[in-house]
């Protein structure tokens, strides 16, 4: 079905609610132009923190806001919860899971990415990623659990107590670094204080990363100082180490077997099927290739932003998969079609680096703004001042904000909370 | 297995961590007595709030704590997460899921009750109660998938559309007004401001009670005055009505038959399997029917309080099954035992009315305290109060009173999250 209030001329479609999607409808109503966003969620999520919801850090309110509450001041934009499943481009139309259609004049794809299996897909039952709150609710759920699990086993079970409690992350990005500095942290902590019969030194927690240094993306001295800190808090970090094979419990790293209760995966990217959808190329990771002004090459009303798209920079540079990137892209799309709009060409996207940044545990951080470079404490100052400013709600920063004082002067994880099919596993 | 902790002289053994369980194992803990404290989940849940949860008003994090950590300085007082499945008397054992057993010299049974459906199990399903975080989880998501689902409908679907929107509470007790104006609330202020199609006029809440009168707990002026608040809302209250049958999408109510797409069943109590697990007498709804000291009539080492229990207070009166009792009757408990250790008989039981009270949406509650009776924005004012000073933890008192004082200004949910199996539904 069609809906009823778009009769006439179609609107700008946005498929995907993430930081690109948001902000080419927040330029696209700032504007008045008729706009359409369609999400399979009902929230955006600030991805950035979810590993603090994995480890129990942060609620998922704190980090996510209902998709309409944000856009409600922009009457020319309405909001679709629905699942895409294809685009007919001769149409001009959206197909949705529902089996109505949604029409288009313009359309933006920002539909994100997930991790990347290296061709092993069947590894993602065994590590799954963090891309979901429903991911890290579940992560949240497996690490808590081990922890009780290793808790209730007697004295002469010590080593299948150090197998329940070894955590392995692979892939050492951002998200990579951050959590497992985050699951070291909750095991020393949280559980030295609360579980009797576990003390820091049955906790092990392991980094693996297929390159030679962490944060490829930071220059290394900061890539150095990030692989200190993650050694003060007692992670193992592994470079130039493969995965070899995954299975329930085990982990082949390189010719090293581990036993592992929980592994992690936050390595790779897989684009969402948007270049199936659009019949367009697509890099290695599925994303689709975009030509100067992220538009298709031969269609230039589709444009593709964000982790979905294969862009590259004015200098030739690829665009890289980051928040600020993704903004950048979804801001300057909408701006392409306002301009087409009014008549103009599209100007060409050019990428404006923010900086990179990334915090290990409590205090301690590794930031590169181009100009600065900072590590330890001042870095992690910036780091929280970015971050809460970013944050989608104005009550959202204050909750967080709250959240990580009372974190810092007390050591407490506030959000340890066992939840989700938890009937059948007790 | 039996932990090896616990050779020796066998502990106190409490089952569950509610309100009678902790307030036991903090009397205990108090006294230095080794106690062990049995839970299927990892968390004690703040109840009477659960309900915000469920219509987005707060986050679980906000209403729950980590047994654990509640539980933290009390050096004699484990804790184990594990679900019961059985008592042997003789063995003075305790059956663990897990395969395990905990030996006890004396037991606590705590285990709480969920609904019942008047010899209709089947219901359950069609109609769920809220009890744990993962039912309020549950019921968050159908109340926002529904608006969602609503608002795409097209005009020509109007009576579909009415459908969609119609929300039935089965239950006139507090958490049956609670929820029905939690409903009402969220429907007409969140949902008219952001969904575009759905006008309070759509919404429909239906509040269904078998007696004449709501809140029996209450004396009847302020059952009017509740009856009175939640008509302001909009919500239509049917009292001396009966369910009679319950299908998918569907409600009979006396011989009239609702298309609702959310039934929530807010009535009836079955208490947990305590009563076949110790082989003990229990009244109709499935309690045990316990001796003046709170123990079973043959075995005064033998527990069962809070809502497991069929308590009578000493001039006879059946003890009501709301959290200030159950915290009596749990601290009662534990003072009996030490007693008894001391060579004391057991005092018995007396319950002390601390009152009663329900709150209808924004600003609006009734309050019985005996010595006085509220309703209207005192009332509220005071439940606030109440229900921040119980909560468990400071932190969580903070949270949640910034989240009101929050939600008030600004008419806002903060937690509208739709979450859990949400990749196999849209």
């Amino acid at each position: 079905m069609a809906h009823a209030r778009l009769s006439g001329t179609a609107p700008v479609v946005i498929i995907g609610a993430g930081f690109a999607g948001l902000a080419a409808a927040r330029a696209l109503g700032a504007a008045g132009v008729a706009t359409v966003v369609i999400d399979k969620q009902n929230h955006h999520l600030f991805q950035p923190l979810l590993y603090q919801v994995a480890t129990a850090g942060l609620s998922a309110a704190d980090i996510a806001a209902p998709i309409r509450s944000i856009l409600r001041d922009l009457p020319s934009v309405s909001v679709l919860m629905d699942q895409v499943v294809g685009i007919d481009r001769t149409a001009r139309s959206v197909q949705l899971a529902s089996g109505g259609t949604q029409c288009f004049s313009q359309l933006i794809v920002a539909s994100g990415a997930r991790h990347g299996y290296f061709r092993n897909p069947g590894w993602a039952t065994h590590a799954p990623g963090i891309k979901t709150i429903d991911d890290a609710i579940r992560l949240r759920r497996d690490l808590l659990l081990a922890l009780e699990k290793a808790e209730t086993m007697r004295a002469e079970q010590r080593e299948t107590r150090a197998e329940h409690l070894t955590f392995v992350v692979v892939g050492g990005g951002p998200t990579g670094v951050e959590l497992a500095g985050a699951i070291a942290e909750l095991a020393r902590h949280t559980a030295e204080r609360e579980f009797p019969h576990i003390t820091r030194n049955c906790v092990r927690v392991v980094l693996v990363d297929s390159g030679d240094r962490l944060l490829k993306a930071l220059p290394p001295a900061l890539s150095a100082a990030a692989a200190r800190a993650l050694a003060s808090l007692g992670v193992e970090v592994r470079l130039q180490a493969r995965v070899t094979a995954l299975e329930p419990g085990r982990i082949m790293i390189g010719n090293d077997s581990l036993v592992a209760c929980v592994t992690i995966w936050a390595a790779g990217v897989a684009a969402s099927p948007a270049a199936q959808w659009l019949g367009a190329a697509a890099d290695s990771s599925g994303r689709v290739i975009v030509g100067p002004a992220l538009s298709l090459p031969d269609d230039p009303a589709i444009f593709v932003v964000g982790d979905t798209a294969a862009a590259a920079n004015s200098e030739g540079a690829p665009v890289p998969g980051v928040a600020t990137a993704a903004k950048q892209m979804g801001h300057h799309a909408a701006l392409a079609i306002l301009a087409h709009q009014q008549g103009r060409p599209a100007p060409p996207f050019r990428y404006r680096r923010r900086g990179s940044m990334a915090t290990i545990g409590r205090s301690r951080a590794v930031a590169d703004l181009g100009w600065l470079r900072l590590s330890g404490q001042p870095a992690w100052l910036l780091w929280c001042t970015v971050h809460l400013w970013f944050l989608a709600g104005f009550r959202n920063r204050l909750v967080v904000g709250a959240n990580w004082l009372w974190r810092y002067l007390t050591f407490e994880s506030s959000a340890r909370l066992i939840t989700q099919h938890g009937d059948d596993m007790t």
